[in-house]
């Protein structure tokens, strides 16, 4: 560890803390045109002056790609990052405004800075210093700013499929890293997949009487008849072949599980339930938790559904079911195997309307950008960072980094009380600062040879 | 057919309708107090002019029952009926108002004139009519008229109990009587019975994000797990021992079935759908609709139940489920078979929340008061009258009748634009005279030994 790095950061805080402020004053919210036009410019104008070549990848009816590129070297490293925030409301429950940054107690507040505008200004920031102090970037540091991840990324995988070329890299940045609720610096590797869908059945065409039912076809009869038969009591997902599609989980991945930290009975008392699904242990919860693919009932309607009794025979009903998805489980063949599951046992009334879907990313845990990440972590955090292969929750990651071939690790500045998405969004300051000198030196390892 | 009858019915046209218009005028409305009490003083009063020995049944926090028997003989008939009417509202659908009495094209339109107050009334002149013609009443004719029928009759089954040997009698008249829609006139021997309850499953405390979906037990699925077991795709209720308590079809209620009209093709054609439950034939259709017992999802909800995704691992999920009885299969058997079955699936957590019952109420087809109530129909109304053995929805005849060892057959003043529970609801002056006709040959043949 150079200290040369963090003397420079150190004597940049005032400067580096200005920027990130000034990117926070832009309220780049989501789907709000004039703004995120406005971020774009700037995001344009800084990446320029911190000698990227910048390009606007055009997004149809949506804001643009922001794409910069600087250094020379063998290898490259494609950076993720967003400049599109939530929307900030309540604004009522702020304890300054959300597009006023404001320093207290150490801490930045302001809507964005967790989420993400402090990750894309920590690597500007990270190559300006690597120069400061080294001279030339030794490799090809590639920014992907989008401006629609805060409502599904919907343009993002077409895109990176135009764009491959330009995208493949040795290896990915992603955002959204930082320290967990026990202060442990902690890396994300991937996520699972996501297929939303809706099952329907309709009965007849309209609601009846009961008195109806021994010779009307019940729809909500026929939904709980078509949903068993796709999971048995035990919680196995019973589709056909579905289970021919996920891929094994390899030794190294299994082993990753020994140094997560998971404390089953905080989990289980914080949400009253008395075991997990079939008694499994901790070890056990956390490999399903990371690994498994699931069929979940999110939403289930038909008939009366108030408070009270009515006697009726339902016309339609409805289940919503969000299937999460880990390699090799393709949205597309979720639907098509659901599909035939269901005609095959004579359930070709009922439809499926696919809604959103993301497919499932998991990096290799010895790809060189996760060892080196991890390396770095260890010596500039002076611990071992957590790392997750996979992550319970779904994003878009898969069509930027799996699906170019590339491995990918998140990298950022957020801690437990960051706030995400709510009131009061933070940061710590020697967080962001502490990042900076994490990415310089990640860089320089990174890239030799 | 004794024409003396005709002719006296015909000579009182005038002063039974305005009695009947009478009764109607007081909005005896369920639930509302100080019109009930007028309407049973009313009535109390009324029943006395016909020469009954009138008194109060009290019921708690209700109207009392009006409890009136006249005339002597080997023989005893009671009355069921009630002076309860359904409010009136929306009342600017009334082409006159609900509680002024208005003949229109030979019908007398006011709420309750159907439904049933036209029963009643009839009733008590119909025993006037006998004695005018022929002297003393032949039997002895018990009038139970209760106020509570309009919400479900809930003090009827323990006041049945308490006043069983009052009750009990050779035979019962119920309500609702009438002309079908081809105008035939039609008998319904008995109802289905009914237990409504409520399935609920618990999950966690709150709704978690679905990426918890591998490790916390999701309500929805076992709902949907336990249902399965309760009933299989063929539509057959496979609760434990539920089938043995079902009392087979006697080769008379079989033999009934084919005298019923059926249009199996316009039903489905109304209600859009293809074919009956496993494509069964209009008589197997018909058969069930009467006879079988239902297991029926009146309602299901868990979880996001608006349009659009949201990724939730719901804590609850419940169903409304309405169970329709038949002899021999009571409603708190059904809450047992149901536990114990469930139990013994290891469903030990899933709740049932009883709601309203009614058992099964199913007549003799040869008992002598339907064979009279036949017979009398064929002479007066000049037809073969359609019997049905059973009904497929429910009402509160078994605690009166077969409760306590009688047969009952629906007798009344109905046809198929009575509009019943409706705007403008009415009955044709001309059932009402012709029922008055009816119901003295009745008592007369009836009282034969």
């Amino acid at each position: 560890m150079d200290e040369r790095i963090r003397q420079y950061v150190n004597e940049h805080r005032n400067e580096f803390l200005a920027e990130l402020m000034e990117a926070c004053r832009i309220p780049s919210v989501s789907e709000q045109e004039e703004p995120l036009a406005e971020m774009a410019a700037w995001l344009q104008a800084r990446l320029e002056r911190a000698g990227c070549d910048v390009t606007y990848w055009p997004v149809e009816d949506g804001p643009p790609i922001v794409w910069a590129e600087a250094g020379e070297g063998e290898r490259s490293l494609l950076s993720y990052s967003h400049y599109d925030v939530q929307p900030a409301d309540p604004l009522e429950l702020w304890d300054s405004p959300p597009f006023e940054p404001t320093v207290r107690e150490g801490k930045l507040f302001a809507r964005g800075v967790s989420d993400d505008k402090g990750d894309f200004m920590a690597r500007i920031h990270a190559i300006e210093t690597y120069r400061a102090v080294y001279g030339d970037l030794p490799l090809r540091f590639k920014f992907f700013i989008e401006g629609e991840e805060e409502v599904g990324s919907p343009h993002l995988a077409p895109l990176a499929q135009a764009h491959a070329d330009e995208l493949r890299s040795d290896g990915c940045l992603w955002e959204s890293g930082g320290f967990d609720a026990n202060e442990r610096y902690t890396f994300y590797l991937g996520v699972k997949g996501i297929q939303y869908l809706e099952l329907r059945a309709r009965g007849a065409n309209t609601d009846l009487h009961s008195a109806y039912a021994p010779i009307v076809p019940n729809p909500a009869w026929r939904l709980v008849w078509a949903l068993n038969t796709l999971k048995d009591p035990d919680d196995r997902i019973i589709i056909d072949g579905f289970q021919e599609h996920v891929r094994a989980i390899t030794p190294v991945e299994e082993a990753y599980l020994d140094a997560i930290p998971f404390d089953g009975d905080k989990l289980k008392a914080a949400w009253g339930v008395s075991e997990f699904i079939g008694g499994i242990d901790d070890r056990e919860a956390l490999k399903r938790f990371l690994y498994s693919p699931t069929c979940t009932i999110c939403g289930f309607r038909s008939g009366f559904i108030e408070e009270g009794q009515k006697t009726v025979l339902p016309s339609e009903a409805s289940v919503k079911l969000d299937f999460r998805l880990v390699p090799d489980l393709t949205a597309d063949l979720v639907i098509q195997l659901l599909r035939a599951h269901l005609d095959r046992r004579g359930f070709t009334d009922i439809e499926i309307i696919p809604r959103s879907a993301m497919e499932a990313a998991r990096s290799n845990p010895e790809a060189r950008i996760v060892q080196t990440a991890v390396e770095v972590a260890r010596e500039v955090y002076g611990h071992e960072p957590v790392v997750y292969p996979s992550h319970g929750g779904s994003g878009p990651m898969y069509p930027l980094a799996q699906g170019l071939g590339m491995d990918a690790v998140t990298v950022g500045v957020i801690y437990s009380g960051v706030n995400m998405h709510a009131p009061n969004e933070n940061i710590r300051l020697e967080d962001y600062f502490r990042n900076i000198v994490y990415l310089v030196e990640l860089i320089r390892r990174f890239a030799q040879v």
